[in-house]
């Protein structure tokens, strides 16, 4: 019997799961059509799955891809890539290390999209000059296996507010309660969105743009009875609007503003002065799903 | 045929999951001792799930407990709780809202503990000065339903750094690779970790502090041949330390130091002077389960 | 002798300075004119300096404005108050706080506006709902003793960058120098820039508008032979468009992005592919004051 | 007249003030004994002042010295100290730039310590293994001219709470005043600290030690009345306790627990249970000199 043999049959554990890759790898792509130029800003993060189990029990790093050549690999195919979305870009990516590898079984990339919009003069969108979109990120993840490469696209932190048409009542009183009926409150949350395509739309950033335009549609328009409800309706919404989407998730923090008392210094809030807190914060998710 | 049943014909699109609950709950408890006092710092996240459907679909809220109410709950059964671990607390809370409500199908309590330490003088502790611990956190979740209660216990952002016993060599060499093999370097990483019990400890506490030397000592006295064969050596020892342990999950961000390159400065790096980058890192991941 | 007398004869430092206040007051306003609602939202901070030794040397806290009461203070006015711009209600603030308390003889209010746009629907704003407008922020400081009120305005995190027309070089080159000169760069940066009026403009906020326009401009077109060199050419275009501004300081950290080096894997980088790193970073300021 | 004079005439504003730099130059040092092995890690930041206009003015950076061979100048500095603190180093690189370059009239290096403990193991501390301190720093500043070099020493966020023998009441009480006295109130603050050497101490790592025992002793066992009254207290202390110190800063935030009001729950809140908030916070500031 080999000693590696002996080890294991003596081991009272078993390593289940492993998965490693390498995260943060900040890409800037500038593309120069003469004087106009594009200014694309990502982060991505790239987790392999596969035969990599002797590293872990044995530190044998023969079948491993070192996370350093991870990072250049996405310099190298960015180099390649148009990468006018990072959907397509996330696709070749997480198969480039499927077709590569064969200890790969599984690729996920995860990409992070900084915002950037041409800075304006009078209407005139400058050739070379940006400013930053904001904390708002577009995303996307793309997980790859011999089989079939799953395509998923979202946004991140899309910060909105209405000062409206958002109620919350009928809910369970009892012991535990002091929250009276809200008949008008502010609603304010940080949208958190991923969806799932079936099929690869004709053009992904199109696709993105309908859906960010639908989110903010149905929230501005909707009469919110519940954070719960404006959410459904939000997830109705876009999945009535693409086709190509199979399914959709909306995590939205409820932000609170909370009227401050006024009475006691001698003054009535006429539903003019609130506060904001960070914590604690209702979190309230849904996934939809297209019937067949 | 109802109004509702109409519309819900109509739909394409179905609600799979939903969940929901409060975030972010910070609760301080002091218990006073005479003179000796203790002092108990937690962040609070609850999550529902159950029968909340026609909140999304109707803005119906008749079965919804209010977040608010969440929140109150934390501090009412945290002024009933002795407190003395938080995995206790976490199963008082996460049986509170199955027990109490019929609609809920199933609730999970995340527990962040804030750590303090006793302010110290000449090796006496302060009876009621502490210092904060830093950022390294002491995490719980409890999943409950109506049938079991999984108690997952871990540890946040235990920040660790050895300065030598570290290579790692004989790695994939390609195209991709510009990578050298490094027969000495510095691992320097931030511990997540999370491990469920198959039941409960005698004393929450004392296991915790057991996991957390256990996994220091590894750290520290491992020669290692790559993270992931660092990572699984922590893992098993926890698994040998604790019988009342599982299984384990440790993810692993390598943290690189790059040596700075002095060579054109026209001085010799003796292995002495890095630079510290936040991103990119290596995310290195593993599980391991006690055999049967 | 009184026995304070006694203490203080003993004493072998004095207090020279001290200040305290509140800061972090989140204030939201909503001002409902009908349908159409303004949505405010600031973070407010009081600094008050006087007669408040006492409380230091003998925790006498009879002339001590308790910081929860500045807090009610800035909702109280708040809720009388337009708002229609920072300045305003900071000098209304700063103001009150001398009128008020005569142990006052210095207050400083600064303000931080975080930014909403309303949501957008074919060119239509929606009367109630917004959108944040990120990260960048509007900022001022009014600074008032019995003698007078100086008004500082500001502009935090206007993130920028261009991707051309962006130069440096023939600095100096000498044994600690390893930077080529570059012909072409990026350049990147987080705006941060105040400014102080010799006299209130017409209006605040067309002028902050003026400002901001004319920061980006000078950006956008300048061609830059160093970050230096376009922080002044923005400094003097403002007070140039603002005959209200009496000095301005501009801070702005040179967000690097760095050629990746293909070379080593077999590609040419044809000035098409960066890395952004957050540290270290270049840090420039100057600050220009008009020529009486 | 040379167009350069023509410009200037012609100039509505004047550059007062001008200095750059970089920040966040992140240094690791290992130094190796044998097997016992120190490991220390710093961001420093360097900014200089001095004959620096015309690269604003005029884009002639012949003067400038890029703030990437400051970053070099560093590290290859770093090489040759010892290290043992950063005051020392602080200052070698304080005058290194006055010293190397005439155009430089003011050098100012501010460097912040990361600490690190040794790993512990049955009260043996590990040769090369160690833990992070978290996030309490320590800091110096020196700032250098050609006549005369000062140095100042810090504490930033040093995470402090009592949780008794903490008073606050006898303050104004008026039309804007709700915070009722309390006679016992917990006490919790982020310390940051920062003095001033009037001469160099024997050992700047043991001054730095009795300086933070110092503020943690008085912080522990000062009854305190005000948090202005403790802040003072602390700083006597401290200019007590080590000669060479001439002036002393401290800003304490007071991170208010505010009790949870359980009496709508239908409980009695013992002054067990409380809550923490970030915003708003008082922030409370004073600096003491010794007397000549």
């Amino acid at each position: 019997m080999s000693p590696l043999a002996a080890k294991r049959d003596t081991m009272s554990s078993t390593l289940t799961h492993n998965a490693y890759g390498k995260s943060g790898v900040r890409l800037t792509k500038v593309t120069r059509h003469g004087n106009r130029q594009e200014f694309k800003e990502l982060t991505v993060n790239v987790q392999l799955e596969g035969d990599f189990a002797l590293s872990y029990t044995e530190g044998d790093n023969s079948k491993v891809v070192a996370t350093d050549s991870m990072k250049n690999t996405v310099y190298v195919l960015a180099a390649e890539h148009p990468l006018t979305d990072i959907e397509s870009f996330g696709q070749t990516l997480a198969k480039h290390f499927i077709d590569k590898y064969s200890q790969v079984e599984g690729s996920s990339v995860h990409i992070v999209e900084h915002l950037w919009r041409r800075i304006n003069f009078g209407g005139k969108p400058h050739d070379h000059s940006f400013v930053s979109a904001g904390d708002e990120k577009r995303t996307c993840t793309v997980h790859a296996t011999r089989d079939k490469v799953v395509i998923e696209a979202g946004i991140e932190n899309l910060v909105v507010a209405k000062t409206t048409d958002s109620k919350f009542s009928g809910f369970v009183r009892d012991e535990y309660t002091t929250l009276a009926d809200a008949e008008d409150r502010i609603f304010a949350t940080a949208l958190e969105v991923s969806w799932t395509y079936s099929s690869p739309p004709a053009d992904f950033n199109k696709t993105y743009e309908t859906v960010r335009n639908t989110l903010l549609e149905v929230f501005a328009n909707h009469l919110s009875l519940a954070v719960q409800q404006t959410l459904n309706a939000m997830g109705e919404a876009v999945l009535k609007a693409i086709a190509e989407i199979d399914e959709i998730t909306i995590t939205m923090p409820n932000q609170h503003r909370i009227a401050f008392n006024l009475a006691p210094l001698g003054k009535e809030n006429k539903s003019e002065i609130f506060y904001a807190i960070d914590e604690p914060f209702g979190l309230i998710t849904g996934t939809l799903k297209r019937n067949k």
